[in-house]
């Protein structure tokens, strides 16, 4: 087996269940409470999502059951090979095994769709005709036109207005799915009204396109909204990348030292990690799993936790997160779906129990490392993805100085190729670094203040 | 196993070996003459390819060696999986049972890097520091880019200058692998000038292109030319599809009633069908083999069999080909990789003895075709890839009139990520049919006249 480039399974290899790590958590987690600190139950979610979902949302099963239908789609790219980077290795000299997994291989490019099938699934199901949803590179857009064609029910898209420039064949690729997508904020919105006539050249956020998303599906009976990341149900659906991870290498019979994935919302991240992470819970791994997130955009490494909307219209429920604020607008940076103000309250707890570290990482760095990487593995990164490797080859590098042998486990989360522009940018110099100052910060962090504040973990 | 949607070999099932139809030929092939119609000679062919390389163009030997590091990079990607096409069967409501062998999942998006990383290869071997190509769509560009890379040597791509406006993003993809790429005609060659000085409007074409490629390459004695389609070699490399699928089909003990892919330069097609009619010709199997061409661009089913040259400076020998006539400028269509005046020898050999069928299919027809696929299999195909979907369609639909459960293979050749520019002008309503009238023809074809005849198949 040393030989091998990249580990497949076959089809039969395909988790039958997703991991629940609500069911393994040392303590709990502070439940989504409304503007006065009082928790909100499963029924205040039902204007905006189906119930089967909320269910899934609220659930602390260890393991639920993937149904067949879903299966059968998933199985158009999973499981996804586990590859040894070896030319990446030798590049770097480093002693270090580096492994990443390959979830670039879906139709859409990216891990999303391994939650978006299961939500326009559940969606259908449950009567609904139609999905709202926000994006903001497009890879989460792309990968619920994908399956909500695949599925049979319409969709709506909102694209953060930025990306919606940057990257037109994301759009296309859309429309070609047959979904509707408008950049946001739109005029189709009283929320997109509102921000447009305040700042017509606002280049957009994803707390913005969720405002327009969400007022949309509340507005109709047929309607619901679907979210790309952050939600427990989302985070639950991602982690057929970590179950099958888990399964090839132990048919390489290696275990990793250090488990990486970048995070926005926390989806690819939690998808690879959550079921390491409940080895580390149980006592049978040591590993290290590191999170790894943009300079510009710091919500793990520099925010605080809180309470905070997941929207910049403060129309969900507060989540106790991880957060830069509801309003933060960050810098456009081309790895737009890192760009998120908030984090997964699944990821935030487990930072917070100590779990697992969070690391940010500047542009420049990041551009440097996938470049390092397409020259050696040949798979062009997604900016996003851009983040891991950073942090990979930071760790392979450390593994050098260290003379250790070690294992490193990335997800590769997508690829690049509706990306270009980004590394166009960086070849031509117009690319630079940014973390925001403290006053930056401090400004954005405001809208705060007045929220409930989540209890100490206990 | 008959649930499977896909059919995965592990690495150790790559073939080592390259199978050369043109060991078991029923009839020899005419050779490469000049224009005087004496043959030519593999020294002849020492300006414009490295040796190695002239060697396997010319090789007889049934099995040719795979080297090790070629091996190795094929790896990342192959074996490619061979897909059962059960949702497109249940759209079509069809008796037949479609398989597809997809190439899309390769870096560069299609079949084109099997070739591309053995050229590489071979050129470093022989001390060639760079190459020169051309591209249409930019699948073969991208492809040699991405190759040269790996292999490390430098890379220069004529891209024909419709594609070069149409799709920015190829480039940007060529450039990211570090190659230079420049729209053609060029200002940086002879061809070029002249050409762009008697029509500065000119979409360009791929014999345009290969003139610019092959005037850099034989200026300089440390770079050679690299063609994406068309020669021996080429077809040779890309059999490793063939032999692939052949695997895969026995895996689920199917075996294929009709063997379908697109044929430009004929490279992919004969990709998958080598293997095939190897059988054929042994008499171990009846299956029908069909090649499938624009209406626009139809190569084998109304040009003549004669010997013409690959680039319209005539600086190549000329070849026993079918031939719209190396004049040819054909409609500015958005399956790029299908506008080549003329057809691999190899390929048109086959078409000769009777081996193979040629079918050409309307542009509109092919867009409706791939949608259906990324509708129900959820790929987007290239706009080449799709005039294979269209004729696999017809044949399903076929067997749905007579009540057979025929067994269908086809080679998707590549992903359409790069092309939903011709995605969006079809939803636009932008595109439409397009068969050359006769003396459109007719005039393209009077560069024939004065050229040496092949002789009759004996």
């Amino acid at each position: 087996m040393s030989e091998l480039v990249k580990i497949v399974l076959g089809e039969d290899e395909l988790p039958r269940q997703w991991y629940n790590l609500a069911a393994d958590l040392p303590h709990p987690m502070p439940p989504p409470v409304d503007r006065n600190g009082a928790p909100i139950g499963p029924d205040a979610l039902a204007p905006v999502f189906p119930m089967n979902l909320i269910e899934q949302e609220v659930s602390t099963e260890r393991w639920i059951k993937i149904p067949e239908e879903v299966l059968g789609i998933l199985k158009i790219w999973r499981p996804t090979p586990l590859y040894r980077a070896r030319r990446l290795e030798q590049h770097l000299k480093t002693p270090a095994k580096i492994y990443y997994k390959n979830e670039g291989v879906s139709p859409p490019g990216s891990h999303k769709p391994n939650t978006a099938v299961a939500q326009a699934y559940y969606n259908r199901e449950f009567g609904i005709k139609r999905v709202t949803t926000e994006t903001g590179a497009g890879q989460w857009g792309s990968a619920m036109a994908f399956a909500c064609k695949l599925i049979g029910i319409e969709c709506k898209v909102f694209m953060v207005r930025i990306s919606f420039d940057q990257k037109p064949l994301r759009k296309m690729m859309m429309r070609t799915w047959g979904a509707n997508c408008v950049a946001s904020p739109s005029m189709e919105t009283e929320t997109g009204r509102r921000i447009l006539a305040e700042d017509p050249e606002t280049p957009g956020s994803l707390g913005i396109a969720i405002s327009e998303a969400l007022e949309q599906a509340v507005a109709d009976e047929k309607t619901r909204y679907s979210l790309g990341s952050v939600l427990n149900h989302v985070m639950l659906h991602q982690t057929v990348i970590g179950l099958e991870a888990k399964k090839q290498m132990a048919l390489v019979g290696a275990s990793p030292d250090v488990i990486i994935g970048c995070a926005g919302g926390g989806s690819n991240f939690a998808g690879l990690s959550f079921p390491f992470i409940a080895d580390k819970i149980a006592g049978s791994t040591q590993a290290r799993i590191v999170a790894t997130e943009p300079e510009s955009c710091p919500t793990l490494t520099r925010g605080p936790f809180a309470y905070d909307s997941g929207d910049v219209a403060m129309m969900t429920p507060l989540l106790p997160m991880y957060s830069l604020g509801h309003t933060f607008v960050p810098p456009p940076i081309h790895a737009g779906g890192l760009r998120y103000h908030g984090m997964a309250p699944l990821v935030s707890h487990v930072l917070r129990e100590g779990l697992i570290e969070a690391v940010a990482i500047p542009q420049l760095e990041c551009y440097e490392a996938a470049l390092a990487f397409a020259y050696t593995e040949g798979f062009i990164p997604a900016p996003e993805t851009s983040h891991a490797i950073a942090q990979t080859i930071r760790e392979a590098k450390r593994a050098t100085e260290e003379g250790k042998e070690r294992v490193i486990l990335m997800n590769w989360s997508g690829h690049g190729l509706m990306d270009l522009t980004g590394y166009q940018a960086y070849f031509d110099g117009k690319l630079s670094d940014y973390s925001p100052p403290a006053e930056h910060m401090e400004r954005f962090l405001a809208c705060l203040k007045d929220l409930p504040k989540p209890p100490p973990l206990k």
